[in-house]
């Protein structure tokens, strides 16, 4: 069971959480909790190490940083003791948890289920602290913001766990933002896959990289709320799915912006031409539309960044004009991407021919179309997306 | 070097204490920094903790006050490495510093230097979490409040350490209360004995107990203020000492109380009839005094309790008045406790006659004597105490 820094958020919360545990031994389950920093914790944290240096040193940072989860692991063990319940805190120095890589950024590559399992097996909740483990050198080391995620699938995975649960401040994942379309559902199941490419909507409910390998280890995900007892959604296996319906969810962006080269000349290298100094600069480009030209000589090339990249991604593009040779610039910065999400629609022909057909009946203008595997997203002006997604909402039988 | 709480109070604070470690460094010393926690820290994990539970774990009670002097640890090495100061935090699993007794109030035993020394001699500063260690069963064990000391001594002593610095907010120790006399003095060089018999005027400099450790193992130690570069105070061995002055400093109480029995029957055993149920009651007793009887048959005895004891020690007497069977109890909720203190009066005869002449020159009444071989304490109403504190300091040649 894993408790992000909203559900741990104050004292209140934490003897809230505390329940849920007791709940959950009640029905006969051996525990262990992961704890995110207290909500604000993290970020007062890293406030001191800039007001102490710009240049505040990786290693010192995430032994600053690890006193968010610890503080939070010895408040959760408090309270449940408090309720009569064993429960030990164990810090990743204890287990111990190793992690790989740089400072900041490293991940978990091993953990030593021994002392876990002793305190387990004596009937204790072990309380271990997210985000965290020591590397080669014995440091604490931390796996990245938001890591709490992988430290409780990463403990799932050696410990063989029934399955994971990540209690959030959200019911679930949503067919699309409840914000956008009051008729939105939680979804009770989802694929893994489909999970990754619902990011944009489920960037609050879990990590992607946890997903990954959530996926990677076939470990059952139950994302579920800690405020409200209602059941969640479950993230698993493809295959343990009966699809009912073509389309699980709509997703979509609201920091999009577009820029099609117009009668680019179409040579060998010109895609690296373009692309190259985006990625000198670090921009992060998401859609790539090409057409084949007609003549096999000149082409249109359409591509997204974010709206904050949007001036340089123009000012590069500007300076690539006589080197690329394109007739004009066209560019549109309130764009958004929306896109159909499901397993199902591999074996259902005409998702995408319902989706055109709908948006065009609403006079939504389609700005430029990618697909996957279980996905098809279109661009279209921002100021339709309300719209839009109700429209395909409604079409694709999530109301 | 230890930092105290209010050294080490807030960033700006904590950036001035790498400037001191600079310094210091530039005069050619290898340094071990142990910090507290950045004063107010502490309260606030112990608030959460009582809000948790009224009877929150002392396991995870240590796991979690432990992280206040570990963030401390991780700024300071953060500051000093943006003043390009090689710096290491090293807590104390990494070290280990290991612990013995129970939790919240554990003793350290000893110290592996191996991983210390390896810093120190790359030319490292390493900052260590003062107030913590790890027990037998590698669990955080902290040493009780204001414990950063003991930690700082004990590494002095492991490390055979030139001397200890203790940094904290006030200049050194005086030859009394600044506030109660604008005559008194810092005093250059003082005895651990002396320093001990201090204890009311040291209190805030330095723990007795961590005297008591220096003195055991004749480390020196310096106190000085953090906030000012003045000279502060070395307390050493008495036999490095020169006195020159016959009374090093006088310590005076502002909360006790005294209670006098008259006339009590004299026969083996009284005492302990008077002193077992205050001891039951964890009522601690200071001064003691009980003259010869003329007839050896009654006795008067006088002790003094804290006032915040003094009701209590009333009805315990009266309760015993039957099996006691003394006269009267007379008691006085308003007296101090006035010592003069110094290691050379040994070597000079006179010193209590001075000191009552003085006394009684100024009308001021002595309810009670108790002497030691560097201390001689009377008992007063306190409404005389400014009076007296000046006209002693004055007498002893202190101004």
């Amino acid at each position: 069971m894993k408790f992000g820094g909203t559900s741990v958020g104050n004292i209140d919360r934490i003897k809230n959480v505390a329940q849920i545990i007791k709940k959950s031994i009640k029905d006969g389950n051996k525990i262990i909790a992961v704890v995110s920093a207290m909500s604000g914790a993290t970020n007062d944290l890293l406030k001191k190490a800039n007001e102490i240096s710009n240049n505040f040193s990786d290693e010192e940072h995430d032994l600053l940083l690890s006193t968010g989860e610890q503080v939070t692991s010895a408040l959760l063990s408090g309270a449940l003791i408090d309720l009569k319940i064993k429960s030990k805190t164990l810090m990743s120095w204890q287990i111990p948890i190793i992690t790989q890589g740089g400072h900041k950024n490293s991940r978990i590559i091993s953990v030593n289920t021994e002392k876990i399992k002793k305190f387990l097996d004596q009937k204790y909740v072990v309380v271990i602290p997210g985000f965290q483990g020591i590397n080669e050198n014995m440091n604490i080391s931390t796996i990245g913001r938001g890591g709490s995620d992988a430290t409780a699938v990463a403990l799932a995975k050696c410990l063989n766990a029934q399955h994971c649960e990540i209690y959030t401040d959200v019911d679930g994942v949503f067919t699309t933002n409840p914000e956008m379309n009051i008729r939105a559902k939680k979804i009770d199941k989802i694929s893994y896959d489909e999970m990754l490419e619902m990011a944009s909507l489920g960037a609050k409910v879990m990590q992607s990289s946890s997903v990954q390998s959530a996926m990677l280890n076939e470990i059952e995900v139950y994302v579920k709320s800690s405020f409200k007892d209602v059941k969640g959604t479950k993230i698993l296996n493809q295959n343990k799915i009966s699809y009912e319906k073509v389309i699980t969810g709509i997703a979509y962006t609201l920091d999009d912006s577009k820029i099609t080269l117009q009668s680019v000349q179409d040579r060998p290298g010109v895609a690296s031409s373009i692309f190259k100094p985006l990625y000198e600069k670090n921009i992060i480009v998401d859609m790539i539309v090409q057409n084949i030209s007609a003549d096999n000589l000149k082409t249109d090339v359409t591509f997204t960044v974010k709206r904050s990249d949007f001036n340089k991604t123009i000012d590069i593009m500007n300076n690539l004009k006589s080197n690329l040779n394109f007739e004009k610039l066209i560019s549109n910065n309130k764009v958004s991407k929306l896109s159909v999400i499901g397993a199902g629609m591999i074996t259902f022909p005409g998702v995408a021919y319902k989706m055109f057909d709908a948006l065009s009946k609403k006079n939504i203008n389609i700005l430029a179309i990618t697909t996957s595997e279980i996905k098809i997203s279109v661009l279209i002006d921002e100021i339709n997306i309300q719209d839009a997604v109700s429209t395909l909402h409604h079409v694709f039988d999530l109301d």
